[in-house]
């Protein structure tokens, strides 16, 4: 069987360790060039093979595409942008299967969340019934940690380091500097179903009363009463208090704190940010001194801080996708087991993508503590291997060297043009 | 001559080497144990000295105090707390004198930035009028480098290495991004009356058109019509548009963005915060989706990826303080003399404290580009050299492993108590 060439799409809000997963994808391919040819990239992700706008990754030079391991970002353009079903949207399908068999693709990598592995799934019924022979693999990725299966996914690791490192170091400034000034510190951290993220600020608790003291997770309503009475709890009895919250921490009713519920002269929503909104509630009706940040891309673009465990697992799943596609299996996606905890060990193992689709795994309610506030012992033990070892960058002239690509377009070959 | 005490004070903000200054001074003092009997360390900064209340650093192991070079925040607590001078506050210096007489402190190091080396400056000349054998020795801490005959200050570099790494880790994931999804990203950064911070962003850009697109200087005034015009020719320009704004911005009357100008119900004003104003301000008049962070306490704690340079700096001026009590030096403070920029060289010199205390130095006009949005090539050429070098702590579990002291205190000896 003469080779086929493979593509390969970024999909969703991009991690620090996506690119390591395209790196594997792209360096596995090339050692087995006997059956795939040649690795295209879609421009922005599945957009690119709609609108045949793809990157020929086989211009790319061994070390550029060794570097895309440790570059944050998405390489090649992600995006958001959901397939409709073909029974809603035919024309979309059409479109792929016309520029995969120009471009003789046989294989399609989607690196995503939920809904990348539903588009893929998609994908992999739609060509089989017009009789295009595509093996469609997803590739786990998303920083929210919310695929179902996968024991974590390849993203979370990282931002779960970053957040557990930034809370301790916050931790340390607070506590020298509460005696005269800042009394609260509120850090707001990513995750707007699921308290994943927030939840890996407790591992960098080493003594009961260490930062953060409080964590707020979406999965635990709001009670704005018992909320200030803890950090008055917390201030009087050590002095300080440290808060990390979800962008997603809601009250009973489910609606947003971060939603102001203002809106400007021209009728948009003005943007809150939960850490500002509950800093106002705790200088109104507390009176203390307080900080806040909001990490947002910080936190997942930190590759400078990435967990080694993770990026080994991201590179790992983008690996076993191009082999389980040699191996010709259609419809399934690599996902990570833990095969122990202490010591950790992990394997990769094998999931349909219709399984993963459009399911989303919240934290297991006995990861919280029982007030709501805190991480348990389970949850620390679930957490503390996903941060494991560090995986610096290199650096020159005191900054992290990131790939840049020369960025080779494929020649467009189906003469026609797509509208979006 | 018998060995004296010494009394090392942390003062105001925190960096995430100042405990590199705290370090080299025990170390340093240790090595000449013939004339520095103990070294106390203030609890919370020069409050400590007034209620007695200090830390004896020799009960300290070698290995802990070693380890202070690694370790974020102020080890033995900060102040927010100026001591007015002599004629407005005479019990504050009686005081003082009184525990350094009580403790036979013949040493004292104050570790701060402007307002520090004033007050360390007072007391200098209060304890020779009172007849009180004392060596007042500065020692330079601030990130906000606004110190003036120092080249640069202790504290600045890794905040700096902070904000140039973050804001090319940004730049990629707007990047990857913009296509269909976030068009614009502001990051606030601190530097109430200058803007080195803001400015050290610059140094990430590789290329003319890389993030960051737009600085905001609190030393430019902000034209909020120029502003947007600037944004939006951005995004038009390469799709999107990466904004770092000082906490500091403010408009042509002087007035902080960050001011909301709103209350609460108990008037308070209620936090603004210039990146989510900033972000409101495009949302509504551009309609451009953006996304937002607050680095805050983040910034200045993150000793995780401290500047090499600046932890090496920090430790040479905690030394050379101690080596000019030694050589009888009074009323002076160690600053950072640059020999040469390529290849960057630089050395320890003296100052007065008189001539550093309360004054500030200001970004030179000539580091900021022409349009006020930039960084000139000479701006470059100054905070290069600044972030060179990684220092990474050790770790454990996937965190950093930082100083735990065991915190004795020296037992009080005056008898007497003072309320602050």
């Amino acid at each position: 069987m003469a080779a086929r060439n493979a593509f390969y799409a970024q999909s969703g809000g991009v991690t620090s360790v996506i690119n390591a997963s395209a790196c594997a994808v792209i360096e596995t391919a090339r050692q087995h060039q006997d059956q795939i040819g040649r690795v295209y990239a879609g421009a922005n992700g599945i957009i690119g093979a709609l609108t045949e706008d793809m990157f020929d990754t086989s211009l790319e030079s061994e070390q550029t595409i060794a570097m895309l391991r440790h570059t944050p970002g998405g390489a090649f353009g992600s995006c958001r942008f959901k397939l409709k079903s073909p029974e809603e949207n035919l024309r979309e399908y059409e479109r792929l299967i016309e520029v995969f068999r120009a471009h003789d693709i046989g294989y399609f990598f989607y690196n995503g969340g939920g809904d990348s592995q539903d588009t893929a799934n998609k994908v992999a019924s739609f060509s089989a019934e017009r009789g295009h022979d595509l093996i469609c693999v997803g590739i786990p990725k998303t920083v929210d940690n919310d695929l179902p299966i996968t024991d974590c996914c390849p993203g979370f690791g990282s931002v779960a380091k970053y957040v557990a490192v930034s809370t301790r170091e916050i931790g340390l400034d607070l506590q020298a500097m509460y005696a005269t000034s800042t009394k609260v510190f509120v850090f707001e951290v990513m995750g707007r179903h699921a308290g994943w993220i927030a939840a890996a600020a407790g591992v960098a608790k080493q003594n009961p009363e260490d930062p953060p003291h409080l964590i707020l997770y979406p999965e635990i309503p709001f009670d704005e009463a018992d909320f200030l009475k803890q950090v008055q709890s917390c201030v009087d009895r050590i002095g300080y208090c440290m808060v990390v919250a979800s962008e997603g921490t809601r009250d009973a009713d489910g609606k947003f704190l971060a939603d102001a519920g203002t809106k400007d002269a021209f009728g948009h929503v003005q943007l809150g940010g939960v850490a500002p909104t509950l800093v106002n509630k705790i200088t109104s009706q507390l009176g203390h001194k307080c900080h806040w940040a909001v990490a947002d891309y910080l936190q997942r673009a930190a590759r400078h801080i990435a967990s080694a465990t993770d990026v080994e697992q991201a590179y790992a799943v983008g690996k076993a996708a191009v082999e389980f596609a040699l191996a010709g299996k259609n419809g399934v996606l690599p996902v990570i087991v833990r095969e122990s905890t202490n010591p950790y060990r992990w394997s990769v193992g094998e999931a349909n993508l219709s399984d993963v689709a459009n399911v989303e795994k919240m934290m297991p309610r006995d990861y919280i503590s029982e007030d709501g506030y805190g991480l348990t012992e389970a949850g620390v033990e679930y957490l503390q291997p996903l941060i494991q070892g560090e995986d610096y960058p290199p650096y020159e002239n005191g900054l992290p060297v990131y790939a840049r690509l020369k960025g080779e377009k494929v020649k467009p070959l189906t003469g026609t043009q797509f509208e979006l």
